[in-house]
């Protein structure tokens, strides 16, 4: 298929700071791009670079066989798609704007009904990152048209296909936001600790933090391991242990004039898997506790 | 100061799990140990290894020019040494014990009152990990202590010495386990995230969380640089936008039927930014809020 290797026909809806990134590294790979957004004064560096700019979403959509849009939201993408959906037949709709899994269904649905194959994407990278080698975006939904694609979108950085569920790329892409806001709001707490009397903020999270997390980093495929396949072999330091040191974590925030928001809840977290008596565990039995049912 | 480079004689007091790989680092550089625990069943394994057992606290610190102390709490540690204090002057007083800064400045108080010089230690490693590459342990107090007893300390892993403050290592310490914390209360989030209809936690943390983690941790540095200095450069997804989109991982998380404990309080913290007009800041706005006084 000569689509999924040569420079194609794409249209980009949607002229925030991504979707001009993403309509930018298309136009950087020879596509021919035709762009539309709301407010049209948006579109005129991307012209200045070669993109033709289409008067309205639809005609936007008439332009190319695979349209992608990067909006505010789902409910910004409705509102642009809905007069324009004549237009969707037979064509790929790849939307990349942040969403829930729900929202992705929900709209790989309203696709199907315009006759349209629907790929939904999460973007794991900032607007200045995309077309780099560290960026990478998760697709899921109709696996022929990523294939057909694939070219349009490795123009954007590493490209990974989840499989057929629309709602598994926004499911992975909140996931692994979930994981980076926690490691930041580690590294936050971690140097509000520090900061009062210790050294810079800079030369503690050179020199100690990203040594110790890069290290402790090597451990999470075992705990993945053990949350798996419930086989958890005797804890080296066990919940237990972890919950009567976490006190020291909070008294210490404490002295300091730190705000113990962002540390509490594993704390507590603790506790209860003490309570409930998996204090011999280790980590994967918190794990359990964040699935089960409450109440 | 051949104290420095040649093996010496250390008494190593408590034996726990921790205490016990220390004795047992030292026994494998070619240190003369000699062990004290208040249960002295547990000192068995390390003399068949060629450590002394001391009957008393008071013997073993008579023993050598060092004691390295690591129990439960700094409690355990006064329970220990109150009755031993009259064999300390003259010695150092090396305590790993896990505890607070106050607790480190203390205790250094009360081992000068009894002739002692002190340090204080955090030992960032699980005992199987002590004396392994990945070891490190954190030093402060008394420098001449550190530099005299190097070597010894140089067993157990990366020994560092963070300054004459006591409090400091017990600082430092726990900051990195607060980062620790955060970075595994994320990971156990988002594996619950992806673990119902999604893909293995092993295979979702090896292929998308890892290297996603390892990309963002490049980021610190820079939030880092802007707390130390307050030049914060207009933030390319500012505390607004993150506030908004932090709504889909509660809802989605909800939606999955995950608990959101480990992750609301990031949310409620951006939101409080956004409130008191720091919306178009980047995440080091978040360090303000979190040594703000409140109220």
């Amino acid at each position: 298929m000569s689509d999924s290797t040569s420079p194609a026909a794409v249209a980009v809806l949607g002229l925030g700071a991504m979707g001009s990134a993403l309509a930018g590294a298309l136009l950087d790979a020879g596509h021919r791009v035709t762009v539309w957004n709301r407010t049209p004064a948006r579109a005129e560096p991307l012209a200045a670079r070669g993109a033709a700019v289409a008067p309205t979403a639809e005609q936007a959509l008439a332009a190319a066989p695979l349209a992608i849009v990067c909006l505010l939201d789902y409910a910004s993408v409705r509102e642009a798609l809905d007069p324009a959906a004549g237009a969707l037949a037979g064509r790929v709709l790849a939307n990349l704007t942040n969403g829930t899994p729900e929202q992705a269904r929900a709209m790989a649905d309203w696709a199907a009904r315009h006759g349209a194959a629907y790929l939904d994407g999460g973007i794991m990278a900032t607007p200045s990152m995309i077309g780099g080698h560290a960026s990478s975006v998760l697709y899921s939904g109709a696996p022929e048209a990523f294939e057909a694609h694939r070219a349009a979108f490795e123009t954007f950085g590493e490209a990974v296909f989840l499989g057929p569920d629309p709602g598994a790329a926004p499911l992975n892409d909140l996931a692994l936001l979930t994981g980076m806001y926690g490691m930041l709001g580690g590294f936050l707490h971690a140097t509000a600790l520090v900061g009062a009397d210790g050294p810079s903020a800079s030369e503690f999270t050179a020199e100690r933090l990203i040594p110790w997390l890069s290290g402790m980093m090597q451990d999470l495929p075992e705990i993945a391991r053990q949350i798996d396949t419930g086989d958890t072999p005797p804890a080296e330091s066990n919940l237990a242990m972890q919950a009567a040191g976490y006190v020291n974590l909070i008294r210490a925030s404490q002295a300091q004039g730190v705000r113990t928001d962002l540390i509490a809840p594993m704390g507590e977290l603790l506790r209860e898997a003490v309570a409930r008596g998996r204090g011999d565990g280790d980590l994967a039995a918190l794990h359990d506790l964040l699935t089960a049912p409450t109440g």
